[in-house]
């Protein structure tokens, strides 16, 4: 009978903001980071997980994931993996820390470190990887997992239970269909940044048409006539019948995004990603209505269930992009899936950053398999950073993602990545490099400068 | 000429959870807590500002405050004050903080502490209370302040200079017109908590109908028997031409709070408090029109300007309940104050807590003043908790906040409330007594322990 014993937290950040990878109208210099938790049992088996932020305030995210896993310590690991919805629903009914939130921002960050650690212990005690793991659950016990607070004037339990039970006899078929198809298909944001130059941006999307997409992701927003410059070149290399997404980040207000969106629709955008607010349900109904035919996507900042909820009731987005690590891991995706699924839209899941492109290839299969039976416009990011840090990368080949065989979340970094840039004590950080990215940075502490002196 | 030399932050936690003050069915075991900022410069001018949490990760926001606070170290005072607009804006684009909400959780709780403590001090520079402060203020001015980013839908500038052009010729008057009726009308919750027994309420009631007061809030959600017992104890008190509003804390499903408040309609409140998630824009609208005439009120979790833009837009709530430590510092408030104008709904600000009531009164000033010139419908929280705290304590009398006429937001603790309730060091918590409330906590860390060993 094996417990836990503790939680080791790690605050790793690469520095990013040094190549403008990632670069975009809102965030101009991010540092990609993870608040990286590892919980530790008495016996082999650990767990793996994290959420990602952009640099500053990753200490935030690790510690509060620190305190957020507290209650875990001690606990008999078979009785926690086999009811994941029950010790999802402890942590979260933490009443201080809920007031930080509610259940959102920081603590909610947290909420998916930790989580997504526990699901990834639990396929690892399965032996399969995570998306196995869903996909072999009955439909009841993925209700169980599932956060449905909030959500019956959306989705009752009922319906949820319903839903599941229709895919139940079409899962292995499905399966095979996707690993005929060589996987999940997924397309590509590595060209775009709003950083790169017009040569780099031309060769990028070479190397991506090349590399077999047929789906190219550019930012937008900074300037209407560097967009419409940007997508001139884009189309010239990309052509007509492939598909150009355009993102702006949420630099817009609703009316400036209306007429800036209609001022780029010459170029046939199929969506126009993060217009506005991320909380403005309404904005982008708003939005939707005055750009069709270009779609409306958002998700990567969706806070919550709740947010997503409201998303679909006032018909305000196309695309659904969650995010893996910013909801609180799969006990809340499954709900906004199911959700989803009911309302009829698709989702395709925000990745990039660091190794949300490991985690969303699991729930992109799981869509598939046991939701939604469709790839009707659905479609994964994929950004090729940072994979090489983790024991079990992503693998693309074709436009696809190919299915994860491994056990886990695919969620593991690697030891001496984690040496090296830990925060701000690890190897890269001491560099003398580094210093172009604290110049740009604050220090956060004396005791940061300091670790860097000593 | 005078710069900001350095910035303290303090971890300050009161043991509320020990009396049941402030439990309700969400939240039943608060230990009021303030992230507390003092902005130093090297003159006598000193900032105090925070925000307002309940216990365990108190400690994230002020680390937090600590982060955001660091831009404002070395610059000069009389600049930084004569734009707060400016530097508002400057420490909200930080983009890599701003990843960790956006605007919304643990990094929007420390920006209201850190523009609390400069909008403290800007009032202190100009020797009058921050309501005086601001209704001396040009409608320019205002506006440029104002944080009117993702709301040109709802508000736009021209609209908001309007708004307070027309004020402007109104507010001597006003002034006086609030000065001669004793003040800032109020209603009590301290009677109502959900874990105070039967007697103590009956006991508390009666105290506050002698005191003046004609309206008063309880706690229901937990149990529906419960809540008629305890609302027909209050009308038995206070009778029927008073108003009791009743407060459920977000624990319904939209059909749920539906079916519980028309079943304690019978009671007459005037208004059913967080009836559910406070994300939800469409879900409070969907109560308000199933519950009418009893009114919908939110806002004490409301996280943003933008939450507050759709409650409007939706015709969600009747009442607007924002909160002076969880939106972003007057300078958000102010755009929430001009949206509730220009929607008709009357604002009634969330207070209690630790001290909340001392920042909302110069709010509700303001806005009878400036903003609304009308009472109607217009009531004040107040709660009789924790006042002995600060230098220049609200005071309330026959249900009125009194005029504040001392400099500042009203926002400085004693410095010996300060030492004595600081986490984990203070005196309070290396005492024995505060055995009971780490018991029902969870260790912060290692270091806490040993703290309170030593």
């Amino acid at each position: 009978m094996a417990v836990i014993t503790g939680v080791r937290v790690h605050d790793i950040r690469f520095p990013t903001s040094l190549e403008a990878d990632g670069s975009d109208a809102m965030n101009k210099d991010g540092d990609y980071s993870a608040a990286y938790v590892i919980l530790e049992t008495d016996g082999d088996l650990r767990g793996h997980g994290f959420t990602f932020t952009i640099g500053r305030g990753n200490d935030l995210c690790a510690e509060a994931a620190r305190q957020r896993a507290q209650p875990l310590i001690g606990r008999d690991v078979d009785s926690l993996l086999d009811d994941l919805g029950g010790i999802y629903r402890e942590l979260a009914s933490d009443s201080q820390l809920r007031w930080l939130g509610p259940e959102k921002g920081v603590v909610h960050l947290a909420m998916a470190a930790v989580m997504n650690a526990l699901w990834d212990m639990a396929a690892r005690r399965a032996e399969v990887p995570l998306w196995r793991l869903l996909v072999e659950m009955t439909p009841e016990q993925l209700v169980d997992a599932a956060d449905l607070r909030y959500l019956s004037d959306a989705l009752t339990r009922a319906e949820a239970l319903d839903l599941l039970r229709a895919s139940a006899p079409l899962r292995q078929q499905r399966i095979a269909e996707l690993a005929d198809r060589g996987g999940y298909p997924c397309y590509t944001t590595s060209a775009g940044w709003l950083g790169y130059s017009d040569d780099k941006l031309r060769a990028l999307l070479q190397e991506a048409v090349d590399d077999g997409y047929r789906h190219f992701k550019l930012k937008v927003g900074a300037d209407l006539e560097e967009d419409r410059r940007r997508l001139r070149v884009a189309r010239e290399i990309v052509g007509w019948d492939a598909e150009l997404m355009i993102d702006a980040n949420q630099v817009w207000d609703v009316p400036q995004a209306i007429d800036w969106i209609n001022e780029l629709a010459e170029f046939r955008p199929l969506w126009i990603e993060e217009p506005t607010s991320p909380d403005d349900v309404l904005g982008h109904a708003a939005i939707r209505k005055a750009v069709s035919p270009v779609g409306v996507a958002s998700g990567e900042h969706g806070m919550n269930r709740v947010l997503f909820k409201q998303m679909f009731q006032a018909e305000a987005i196309d695309f659904c992009q969650l995010d893996s690590a910013r909801l609180a891991s799969v006990n809340e995706i499954l709900s906004v899936y199911l959700m989803a699924h009911k309302f009829g839209v698709p989702v395709c899941p925000h990745a990039g950053g660091v190794g949300l492109c490991e985690l969303v290839q699991h729930l992109s299969i799981f869509d598939f398999v046991a939701v939604s039976g469709s790839l009707d416009k659905r479609l994964t990011e994929y950004v090729d950073h940072l994979h090489e840090h983790f024991v079990d990368p992503a693998v693309v080949v074709a436009g696809h993602y190919v299915l994860p065989s491994k056990p886990g979340y695919s969620a593991e970094m690697l030891e001496q990545s984690i040496q090296r840039y830990e925060f701000p004590t690890g190897s890269y950080w001491v560099d003398s490099r580094a210093e172009e990215v604290l110049v740009g940075s604050r220090p956060l502490s004396p005791a940061v400068l300091e670790a860097r002196r000593s």
